[in-house]
């Protein structure tokens, strides 16, 4: 058993079923996905929310990869899955995998992108092949003290590839195959590395992580605005500093006051509003790539 | 208590969350709607299922108005809900309503429409004033055995604004604007009509339902091929005989040939799936508004 292998995940979250929808089409055809040489080992995160069609049951299962409550055995269907992924599919596992791919939508129109948490240099050299490649925006998330336990920061590698917009629970052509081109990306790139055939591009382009904004509310939490129109969809986009964030039922625009250059992800994602995000605000940077990364992630997938 | 007054229904469907926001801050802010001084009864359709944000609890309530079913007390919540909104506010309720307006939104791009359930003349009557006052495609739902018990059907009058593509649980503030243009046109011609101050439009064009189509499905009921992408968001539109009705994962193209004239409607609705539903096909028809349809909604509106 190789600890290069990759685990790719879908249905982390219930009620985004697209990818596990193209988990299955590829089980039932081997040729539908290339897995260019590589052991891949397929999984659906959250087999009852699927089941359910649910973004889970007792908790977000992709905020429940916590050292600490894994450790001393946090109750709940969620910690409980998250730790059995870990002894089945962790880098010490039975069938351990070195690469996390966890295979996400969302109803923000994120389009195909990519988020990576934190800044490993293996993830980071993963993530640059991948921008490379396909050309995907990347959002990295970091410093939120307020959102942890990301499923793939349990690997040694790992991102997210995120797709949308399209509602929870529906299925979409457009969203499948934007899916399937990024984890066949994602494997090709781990594949050409893992045999010294690639170089990193000379530069990664980040959105980073700053902060999330939730929707004016009442006293009693009820929304009394909503994410305005104009900036709706708009994900990745530059905003004019003199853009409304927020309008009301009789159109009163409210937040108002974009810091120059900030940069709006995951708009409207329906499953923040629980987490009181109406959006997340991020900058955009270019990193001169360093030479430690792709040998971290080169180190990862030769290690026997 | 005049039998004129006029039901307004938000969330019906406990996930379709717009309207009854609208009707919230409509609450909180009575001038946000005028109701050209009709006495309104706005209410929550299936409370539970709202707070739930899920469709509904045992049964979907617009398709629990069956006389039948309710005479004999059939169970569940929903049924139960059925009865009591209509012991309320049926034409012989407490507070009775003579017009019933049931809104509602969808993941299918439909934009803002109208949905009316068979030919009675007053809701053609105020179906046409709507059209002409907004141009609004109508959605003849009729002759479909698989579908009954819609929750205006039990009222003298009524119909469905439908707005959309908007995912479920997810507020949108263009959803919420054209939810409150339908039902402010709705309350004004209605009022317009109470007061004779009206006339219909030469002709009604309608959408009349001819059937719906389903995904591909395996032995094992799951689908073989999506709604193809080429379709999706084409809703009341006209599409090329050639085109292909579904995409499979490995881009397979299926379910071809289209009959001339036949314009889909509800495409990829997420709430159609359990119901075997991948979209609905229609036919235009443009017909002659007859002259008793507006005599007939008049009636109503001035019942004492």
């Amino acid at each position: 058993m190789s600890s290069c292998s990759v685990l790719v995940v879908a249905g982390t979250h219930g009620n985004e079923v697209n990818a596990p929808w193209l988990l299955q089409q590829w089980q039932a055809s081997p040729d539908l996905i290339d897995a260019a040489g590589l052991a891949v080992h397929r999984v659906i995160g959250n087999p009852e929310a699927l089941r359910r069609c649910c973004r889970y049951v007792d908790r977000d299962l992709n905020r429940c990869f916590l050292p600490e409550q894994l450790k001393r055995g946090a109750s709940g269907l969620e910690f409980q899955r998250a730790g059995e992924l870990l002894r089945l599919h962790g880098a010490d596992g039975e069938l351990p995998c070195a690469v996390a791919i966890d295979l996400h939508s969302t109803t923000a129109a994120m389009g195909n992108s990519l988020v990576v948490y934190g800044r490993r240099p293996a993830d980071l050299a993963l993530s640059a092949l991948v921008q490379g490649a396909l050309g995907l925006p990347i959002y990295l998330h970091e410093a939120d003290a307020q959102q942890t336990g990301f499923l793939v920061e349990s690997w040694p590698c790992g991102l997210v590839v995120e797709v949308g917009p399209v509602p929870q629970g529906l299925l979409s052509a457009r969203v499948v195959e934007q899916t399937r081109l990024g984890l066949e990306t994602c494997l090709r790139v781990l594949d050409q590395a893992r045999q010294g055939l690639v170089r990193l591009p000379d530069a990664l382009v980040v959105h980073r992580h700053l902060g999330s904004r939730d929707l004016p509310k009442s006293e009693h939490g009820k929304p009394k605005a909503l994410v305005h129109p104009d900036l709706q969809g708009r994900d990745w986009q530059n905003i004019a500093p003199n853009q409304a964030m927020f309008r009301a039922a009789d159109g009163t625009e409210r937040g108002e006051g974009w810091v120059e250059g900030e940069i709006p992800v995951f708009v409207n994602e329906a499953a923040y509003v629980e987490k009181s995000i109406a959006f997340s605000l991020t900058r955009r940077e270019v990193w001169p790539v360093e030479p430690t990364w792709l040998p971290a992630l080169q180190q990862l997938l030769r290690a026997a």
